[in-house]
């Protein structure tokens, strides 16, 4: 036993601070004393390398992100693009900014709704590219986002959750407002028993407060949330919260390769749903 | 008397909360009661939106932000857009891309340096693009940040602003040790007075309390910083900090639309310091 646990220490220091809590974790359900052989650190560390992205408990609340995450934003890029010129990447740079400076609001203690902010950001990178914007033809053509449709896949999985009794609760940057629309358009709203905006608190994800808000909101602990999401800012962000975090692969998306590793990775919401009810 | 104070009364109301700390500073050294004439509001408003950028009081400190405002960034562009492809928008999203996830770790409470976060965020854009780059090769890519040029006007603009006593300071989200190999570099470092670098705060600009700390590093108050930048995030967060605000309109670079509006705006640093100088 007592050689078992010096394994044990040491690969908690090999594994480094960022997955220190995902160790600590596994530690009880999984049994992770047995995965430690004499062969060494090589074969344990590669073992939990392996599980490390299925090892998480049963959350209390599933949050989901909106943006990307269930709606599929196509149309709104196509709509933004056509007003900067036809340039795809600068679709791409338009929603980056818009991002960007919804942290530079937050950070600066301010709060603007997040399509105004959209709206302003479209008009900074219209006119970089030599393209003056009123701040109406700007608001036009960030509309849209308002009339998304869900993926494909999104309806059956929030059913699959839904019927197993999972709590679910969307989170989005998207003002209440603007969410609700955003939901009923979707055809999504009755999957969820609570529908949350970060206008509520006034600070933007992925802000450390808005998440530790939400599951106060709730009346769970952070530990009990899981933060489904397409954005690597913002399972980043929910990590550091303390709250468990799946990705879901969407086109476009990458992880922040500075954050801690989500606990769940998939490239659709139906394998996620499908994963976790295996296993509930 | 009672007529005009009636007239500045409801102009305070028109010209709104985003100006207002320009409007109360106006009043002292302008007089702006002279400008209210009985043609009312309109005649009123447009004189003040015109002297809306040249009034200011002198700074006890001007700060000056580094990367784009003093050096050119031209060479970093060029090495990170020929690891990507030779796409030139590609660069200005990763520039961007950078500069979110500076505040996705400030607001998650983390700090990582600013040129990882560069190396990690290129990774990320190169992935998106089907361009897989190794953390090492990422950071080869924005080497060249610790040797940029400063832009053509620079050191004439500096030298006058010093020889007129002005007390100067470089005030960069970069780390200390990068900020004086780039000022080093540069020839520039003998203009400052003080170097700071964010990397003491552990928050990167334009969170407000950074600006905070950098004046109570100075020994000054709020209102005795003016900040020089080109970037329109840095001086709507440094208006918003209480600083006085001047923008170099550097190609590419535009003000946030929701911000406050600069006291000073100037297309490079050399007019910048003429027109301080005159008024001093």
């Amino acid at each position: 036993m007592g050689f078992y646990l010096l394994f044990l220490v040491v690969s908690l220091k090999k594994i480094e601070m960022n997955n220190r809590s995902f160790f600590l974790k596994t530690i009880a359900p999984v049994g992770s004393l047995s995965l430690i052989d004499v062969d060494g650190f090589a074969t344990e560390s590669k073992s939990l390398s392996k599980e490390k992205v299925s090892v998480w408990s049963k959350p209390k609340i599933i949050f989901f992100d909106v943006n990307e995450t269930l709606l599929d934003l196509e149309p709104l890029k196509k709509s933004v693009v056509a007003k900067l010129g036809g340039n795809k990447e600068l679709g791409t740079l338009w929603f980056t900014t818009m991002l960007q400076y919804s942290l530079v609001v937050t950070v600066s203690s301010q709060y603007f709704d997040f399509g105004r902010i959209g709206a302003a950001t479209l008009m900074m990178v219209a006119k970089n590219n030599e393209i003056e914007l009123s701040e109406d033809e700007a608001k036009e053509a960030v509309e849209p986002m308002l009339s998304l449709k869900p993926h494909s896949e999104v309806k059956e999985a929030l059913a699959l959750l839904k019927k197993a009794g999972y709590l679910l609760v969307s989170f989005s940057n998207s003002s209440n407002k603007a969410v609700k629309v955003q939901l009923d358009h979707a055809g999504i709203t009755s999957f969820f028993d609570q529908i949350l905006s970060v206008e509520d608190y006034g600070k933007y994800k992925p802000h450390l407060e808005v998440y530790h808000w939400a599951a106060r909101k709730m009346n769970v602990e952070n530990s009990d949330c899981m933060l489904v999401a397409a954005h690597g800012w913002d399972v980043g962000g929910a990590k550091w919260a303390g709250w468990q975090t799946v990705f879901i692969t969407r086109p476009g998306q990458q992880l922040f390769p500075l954050a801690i590793t989500p606990d769940i990775i998939e490239n659709d919401l139906l394998k996620f749903a499908v994963k976790i009810l295996k296993s509930s």
